[in-house]
């Protein structure tokens, strides 16, 4: 088993099944976009085990507390984690985190997004260490998001040839 | 004829002129940044022919409808073919297609962010091909854009040397 | 002393110390991310010369004018000329500016986000002159930042080995 996979197992948690989007809905481009030793990850949502998108859904401090927000940021993680694995087979081959913009569906008069998308960070760093999964981020209030999930994040990573 | 150019012809579409800002608006940054085999693609809104904004202008799921702003998203696509052609000389150097960040000017309650910014996608897809031409994506809800356009696009292509 | 610093010198301009958080929050992340040639960097606020968040707080077209945040976004380029200098010791380092993408607090209505995101570009281009200061960039309208700052800006620089 792979190093992460079994930081994973040991903090209790799951990678989700591939993103299932709402029916209908077609999406024409991959989860991640592989470039030499570049990884391009797409935006993603908060996934449940099963691969479709996690509620609650709405705008942070008003549909969802900071608290739901900061477990749906970790879900994301999850979610971003498994569409890796599926790519690059093997979670270890991140050699590096390097940006991560982490994207907020904001309540009006919400601002603690960066207190939000920790839920990711604090996954990243404690899966990863401060050497490989410390990244550039920014943590921003968006207008609306896909069919109105919390979060969404995208990021760049490195990877072994 | 370059290949892309020759499907641009067979599809019936043509690149709009470089981009003609309102008047008195002054920018002091390129469309397209080029730094060895990687192109930063600006920010674009959609083109009328001749270079200036294509309206319709506004907010989508209010002002425009998810189709109008499928199609705006297109036009998108050829500003941004434009730009690129305008500084590499010929559309057949993108080896591949990297990050696209879509933004859409978020009507109240819109959340079909992803189906607008298809036009975008499809119109890639459509001329690379899914090997060179398919990129991680994200497509989500801003609070407003210059001018009032109802989309705007970055990306980040690969150009052969 | 280094020419860019000599020339914020002849400018007038002094870098601000390091970004200190309001009380209570943490971010486990780094300002400026290296990897190789690389340096992704993080999405910065205004700052005061303490580095402390500069005000005036808020959205861009109600609680600031156009001039204000156009000061504001000057801020925030000296900001991550200061968080660059920390991390690589020498801002002659940066070969070349990569991509910038400005995000504006947006007041109901506003939309003139280039013109406010200029006070950045102009910063930077002044600083380092067309070749290597100019980047790709987008200048767009958040539906909030965190702590209520007015401007919020990431990028990517190349940096000499």
């Amino acid at each position: 088993m792979s190093a992460i996979e079994a930081k994973l197992a040991a903090l209790g948690l799951q990678l989700p099944a591939p993103t299932k989007l709402p029916q209908g809905v077609v999406l024409k481009f991959p989860w991640v976009r592989l470039h030499g030793n570049r990884a391009f990850v797409s935006g993603h949502g908060p996934l449940a085990p099963d691969g479709s998108l996690a509620g609650p859904f709405g705008k942070v401090g008003e549909d969802l507390t900071l608290e739901q927000a900061y477990q749906s940021a970790k879900l994301v993680g999850l979610a971003i984690l498994s569409s890796l694995k599926a790519e690059i087979g093997d979670l270890d081959r991140v050699t590096a985190w390097l940006r991560v913009f982490g994207m907020v569906n904001a309540g009006k008069g919400f601002n603690r997004f960066p207190l939000v998308i920790n839920g990711f960070s604090d996954l990243i760093v404690d899966l990863y260490g401060t050497e490989r999964g410390n990244h550039a981020r920014s943590a921003v209030g968006m207008a609306g998001l896909p069919f109105d999930i919390p979060i969404e994040i995208e990021a760049e990573v490195a990877i072994a040839s």
